[in-house]
């Protein structure tokens, strides 16, 4: 299998050194616009060499865009274009209906399979890649009747070697549901570093006293914007709708507060502590 | 030294767990208003033997408060009543002021330490109880001009052989930084449990696409609502001014989304990502 990678940081960097352990790829190809990142990846071992994406888009079996959601509909379709019959292309971004729309309409678009491994780290780069990143997550396939046999066989496949559970589902309901389960989070940890950042430009000793828990919250803070831009973009209306929602239940939340309302106040949190259900489901899927 | 510890759950049951291994205490004896957690905690080994509040604080060196804020603000000057002039008190709780204010006219005020580890789980009960709990963490000790040299040298002890880090603060101070770096993490963590749950009562799949991004953010929510819901109310013109801003920065995102105001976006979150730095502290403080 010659397999190239498209975007040589976190994801596709994990998953260069995830194949290449499991033996999937003969031959791993990378294209990155940053040469940096590309001299890093070679450094690192991540892929056999790299290539301009013409080059080494004619010479694949399958090719996966892992870069950020804007580049990766920007470029889609110059891949395609590019590809001969027999290649496939999948991409990884955290928006399916974006893309799955502006291939609708490619003569090759059976040759394209829209996914999203559910796996990540708050980092960035070739370096933050991770062996074993995948290991028994989910993915996520959208729209697989628009996909060939042939195409979902070589990315099922895939995902398969990496342990990875493949659920499919249509790509608005992906989106809608993605709102909640990950963008929602990332807005909650951008927002609290705002909040707890700003405060402390006037009360400096404030984090001698942040523990795991402000950790665990904010973690997430530390993602990169110039991959959540775009997500934000992309998936604007559904995301829009989840966090108003939130920001609704935080106004209740501080009503009660400020009303010392203790009997509503537990209230709210004994529904919240339900998603221990939830959480002991994702140690489970996860495996961690 | 005979240790009395009132509250036998996560706090607690740590403490007598961490105490009895590195041989501070050579009797300890609990105190619990839950049978059942007395039971627990003697089968589970964590102390000696369990005995009534006024027995215990009779025969002890040192009595720990480790119980919700509310209860520590009732019960402390009971204990203070009971205990010779001999025996230091300690509370362990996440409001200071509160406490403060309710022991400052009592005849043993200077018998009284009040402290506030940095550390906990978000699990409850003598079985949630984590040898090593308090380790390399902070410990944060109010208003200690208040307190005799006595009774600060004990505590202080006690946290140095549990290698921790004391910081001295004022009560006033303690409970402003505290909403933002744990209270707000609380609240951000169960109202994002709730905005999710509600959604998953319509879509029953969503929690398939959860993964451990949304795990990390909404962990706090498991926290026991018993513990929580009083130190809202002792903490709550803190947590409203906190709040107030968390709500209005988290309005703002929402308003650069719908704009999409890529830049906007992009400018926030890198803002944000300056709380690498902060959490780079955190995880040198607590060594994990």
């Amino acid at each position: 299998m010659r397999l190239t990678i498209i975007g040589l940081g976190l994801i596709g960097g994990s998953l260069a050194k995830s194949l290449r352990r499991l033996g999937f790829a003969t031959t791993l190809v990378g294209v990155d616009a940053s040469s940096e990142h590309c001299e890093e990846a070679v450094q690192l071992g991540l892929v056999d060499e790299v290539k301009s994406l013409e080059e080494a888009c004619c010479e694949s079996d399958l090719v996966i865009l892992a870069i950020p959601v804007d580049a990766a509909s920007q470029t889609v379709l110059n891949v395609l274009d590019l590809v001969g019959s027999n290649t496939v292309v999948a991409d990884m971004g955290s928006t399916k209906d974006g893309i799955c729309k502006v291939v609708e309409k490619h003569e090759k678009r059976a040759q394209f399979v829209a996914t999203h491994p559910i796996a990540g780290t708050e980092h960035t780069g070739p370096s933050a890649a991770i062996d074993g990143l995948f290991d028994d997550k989910v993915a996520i396939i959208c729209n697989r009747e628009r996909s060939s046999e042939g195409a979902l066989a070589r990315v099922e496949n895939m995902y398969k070697v990496l342990q990875m559970k493949v659920v499919s589902m249509d790509s608005a309901e992906h989106d809608e549901h993605i709102a909640y389960v990950s963008h929602l989070s990332h807005i909650s940890s951008f927002a609290l570093g705002n909040t707890v950042l700003e405060i402390e430009k006037d009360e400096k000793s404030i984090f001698n006293m942040a523990g795991s828990g402000f950790a665990s919250t904010v973690r997430l803070a530390k993602s990169a914007p110039s991959m959540w831009a775009p997500i934000f973009e992309q998936n604007q209306e559904n995301i829009s709708v989840a966090l108003g929602t939130y920001i609704e239940n935080l106004i209740h939340f501080k009503k009660l507060i400020d009303e010392k309302d203790l009997e509503g106040l537990a209230s709210l949190m004994s529904d919240a502590n339900e998603v221990r259900r939830v959480l002991e489901g994702i140690e489970l899927n996860n495996n961690d």
